[in-house]
């Protein structure tokens, strides 16, 4: 390609403001994407090239391992989303889901995710067993009304995803694929020469029994990982379980009753007290939202010390009611509180606070569903709220289990936490960009979409199914975080949209311009992607867009033309040699492949 | 591909009678796509690599003319498309755009075209005449919510188009660049294997000076050309322009008032009178609702025998009018005339009718446009209506330039009319399914969106724009309507899916099995495109469903496998030759290289 006439470049001299991201700015300077809207994006020819180079190795992968690419619609009747429940969960809900009436006034959702179209049509074509296993995906742009679109193509509006879809007639052969897909990842991610992190993860309002993240670890990542040094374990912060340090025991505290004014923080209560928080249990509230528009105060206790996982508690609570819950929101507003609560110190609640705290006339239902987390349901003695303003409470011992407490986990791990009492290994953090997210759904959809097959045994049963999603365009930009300096990218070569760059110095020289003809020509006819700067610009100009759009390879040709001789350098290395033309395709190719070895 | 491992058919055994034409029944018979809602389907795997075929022949074409591809996105905000004032025609309007408000109250419109995004991307990248001309195309889904989804992949409600913008610092040269496009266009269908026609064309909503469609011709297209046989016109119904019929001179008819009861029609008024169609003027009354709010009425005058076209109708008011001309609808209804007019004869109107007649409560206009077509304009005696109920009137001459009528072609042409006086070639009529479209959009979007450049003399510039479209899903169904027999699809080589398809009859034969993994082996390795039917079904199933899916060329294993002798055959021609297997590779090579030669 020849920049002059098919292939613009436009890059900036600034780096724009909005960007707040070195990946997110570079994609802008560099030209490779432009803003229409928050959370909107252009993908410029130089983008497209990435996208298409990270789709090609996609499909290799997949395609070698028995699945079939086709391609689903992105509007989607709301009917079928009304009936696999998530309907309301994806639009009033969440809200993640941008929707549409048409001019019929019937209801579209635009596709987030592929799972109830997909079931659907498997429901229709799959009979018999024998079709088994079965996976379908495509490569396609999904939209999420995100409520803060950022990071350019890390959390924007519209984005491109590869998602798969795969179809069993067991719950092993599921379990089987899946571990498939697992390596097709890895090898996925290896080939389009990036360092990624497999990690467990909560399977969110996709659903499903089990779930891995692909992480590209980097400090801008939105997502937390836990992992152990050795690597036995590692996780999404969102599911990560751990051994909470030990609680310094209370002990000698003869008092019932503590005064403990305008303390209504753990660190106030600590400090005025002389307390430890592992002391303590934190009483927080909740109310619970669910699609039949039911209302359910919660009581959620935790060791002062730790956090609650709101990922966790609306898990726990969704799977443990009939309804499907919708929003969980943490209450501190006093005027809800005042609307459905009564005599409700906030603050100084404790784990005994009687159902009859909840107003007649509220709509919330009328008892607390109660909560607590493993962390307080052994503790001996412990201060909580004395359901009294300006008072804290001891407990010697508190049977959360006789009063009709949930006991589960419900707290966030953090670094430094034991993953178990017995191995002497400890949790350290890290930043990752979640890049790829692979579910074992199970037979959730083929159950509300009465997809089944007939089996062996002539029985009509569910499908078993996983899903398997990549984001693309996320590839593109979380490579740039791993890859660049301050100059610019340095693209991967496997990904990069070109592989190498030829810089004439001065067109205007018959010998410079003869040269560079015959090298650019040359390369084109060995396959190799080039991409020829002949525009009609100062040399300082064309090497500072080189080092920005980061291209692998360089081809500078200059004076030395004249003796047949070019500069050949690496974007990453920031080697030069001079060399004879002769010799340079040659060059490419050795250096090319060390580069291409080295990642895959 | 293997058909048990990874790639499924779904083709069916009966006729979906959803499907009114033949293309749409084979697509979804053969497995080729599945409706999910009204006008939107999923794409199987099977059609996806038809697409991807036509895809890639796009795509080399529009390379090799120096067009680069890009992808924008297809959510647009409301802005953009106010600034191009189009917003208001393309929601409330027509309503062919969906549209959606995001969790902001933002909104969005899912793009049926992007003029608007391109232009204001090109505003921003494009600064001196020196990057110019610059034509920047995609492949993608775009979105219509038709009023009446139908013909499956032909008016569909999601869809995948390539549309191409040029950006260019003259007149002259998008003139030049839009015939280098014509003829890019005729490589593309043509290396498609598609029998095409570019006809003259109507600009509708996108607008522009010049524009051509791409046809292919077939009974169950939606659109009507009118066309010479020796090719030298060649024009889409909505755009075409003809001399009408010489008129039957109106002599003896002395005659000034004639009583016609219950006469309202042309056909009832000559019957009864000895009147020939030609001797009479229509008039029609249209209300146009401009975006403006403001409701003008319109009388339109036409020769009896002749019909008005709409489409010439509607860009004449929009053309002499300040605001966007949103509806134009024609008014049959007795309430909505009460309503607007007083003594109202509808069926006895005549040109002569005042604007007295429109109340002074009514919303509309107090005055009509009048618009007279050139087949009444020269008139010299001729029956209209009597502004009277039961009456006709006999016109001696009327003055339409002075009555102030704007006399202009808003004339459907039709079969049999002169092109012109000059030349003895009349017109025939055909019916065809638009594929392409291009347009010379000169600096309409533009100068509404701002986009200048700076030109050789250091003045700032509107840029010239042309537009260019091509119905990538419609053309594979377009191909089906002109390739296929009873038995199902008979494919052009080129998007076919496959180029041969290999049936083994017997799998269980361990010869016929060893044969099978050969020949499928070999053709892989020499990358033709190859599909295995390895299921364990009847020979006769695979047969039928081979005849059905439409792969040009065929093997077939069977007996003589022992021999190493295969059946080789063609879809279309339906040749079938007994052949040495070590002769195969060879023999495909030479009659597709035939097949390919011959539509291309």
């Amino acid at each position: 390609m020849r920049v002059s006439t098919s292939f613009p470049l436009g890059t900036l001299r600034d780096t724009p403001s909005e960007a707040e991201i070195i990946s997110h700015q570079l994609l802008l300077k560099g030209g490779y994407i432009r803003r229409v809207n928050s959370g909107i994006y252009a993908y410029m020819p130089i983008m497209l090239r990435v996208i298409e180079k990270i789709s090609a190795i996609i499909e290799k992968e997949l395609n070698n391992n028995g699945c079939s690419k086709l391609l689903l619609p992105q509007l989607h009747p709301a009917d079928l989303w009304k009936r696999s429940e998530r309907w309301e969960g994806y639009t009033v809900g969440e809200g993640i889901m941008f929707n549409l009436k048409d001019r019929q006034g019937k209801e579209f959702g635009l596709a987030p995710t592929h799972e109830e179209v997909i079931t659907s049509i498997a429901s229709e074509i799959i009979n018999s067993y024998k079709q088994l296993p079965l996976c379908f995906y495509q490569i396609q742009t999904k939209f999420r009304d995100e409520i803060r679109p950022r990071f350019g193509l890390m959390r924007s509006r519209e984005f491109i995803m590869k998602d798969g879809y795969s179809f069993h007639s067991s719950k092993e052969d599921l379990s089987s694929f899946y571990k498939k897909m697992e390596n097709a990842y890895k090898n996925i991610f290896k080939n389009c020469g990036l360092d990624t992190v497999g990690v467990d993860a909560d399977s969110g309002a996709i659903g499903g029994a089990a779930s891995k993240e692909f992480m590209v670890t980097a400090d801008a990542g939105e997502d937390t990982i836990l992992f152990t040094e050795s690597g036995s374990y590692a996780a999404n912060i969102e599911k990560a379980v751990s051994i909470p340090s030990k609680e310094i025991p209370l002990k000698n505290c003869k008092a019932d009753w503590l005064e403990t004014p305008n303390q209504k923080s753990v660190f106030d209560l600590c400090q005025k007290n002389n307390l430890d928080a592992s002391q303590i249990v934190k009483v927080i509230i909740f109310v619970a939202k669910f699609e039949d528009k039911s209302e359910v105060p919660i009581l959620a206790c935790i060791r002062g010390d730790q956090h609650i996982n709101e990922v966790k508690l609306f898990n726990l609570i969704n799977k443990k009611t009939i309804s499907n819950l919708i929003h969980l929101n943490v209450i501190e507003d006093n005027a809800i509180i005042e609307k459905n609560l009564t005599n409700f110190p906030l603050g100084y609640i404790g784990p005994d606070i009687t159902d009859k705290t909840i107003r007649s006339n509220s709509n919330w239902n009328k008892s607390w569903i109660r909560i607590a987390d493993y962390s307080v349901s052994n503790l001996s003695t412990f201060v909580s709220g004395g359901n009294k303003v300006n008072f804290h409470k001891v407990f010697q011992s508190f049977p959360f289990n006789e009063k009709k407490f949930l006991i589960s986990d419900i707290r966030n791990a953090k670094e430094g936490d034991y993953i178990s009492l017995e191995i002497n290994d400890t949790l350290k953090e890290k930043r990752g960009i979640e890049i790829g997210h692979i579910f074992q759904l199970g037979q959730k959809y083929s159950e509300k979409l009465n997809a089944k097959f007939s089996d062996k045994d002539g029985l009509l049963k569910n499908l078993w199914m996983g899903c398997y999603g990549i984001g693309v365009s996320r590839i593109a930009q979380a490579a740039i975080e791993q890859n660049h300096d301050e100059s610019g990218i340095s693209w991967p070569i496997q990904i990069s949209p070109f592989e190498i760059l030829i810089i004439p110095t001065n067109l205007k020289d018959p010998n410079q311009k003869k040269l560079t003809e015959e090298i650019y020509s040359e390369f084109k006819n060995h396959k190799i992607d080039v991409l020829l700067d002949d525009r009609d610009e100062r040399a300082g100009v064309k090497f500072k867009d080189a080092d920005l759009i980061g291209i692998p390879f360089r081809i500078v040709i200059g004076r030395d033309s004249i003796n047949r001789e070019v500069e050949f350098s690496c974007r990453l290395s920031k080697s030069k040699i001079k060399i004879a033309s002769k010799n340079l395709l040659e060059k490419f190719i050795s250096e090319s492949k060390v580069m291409y070895n080295k990642n895959s």
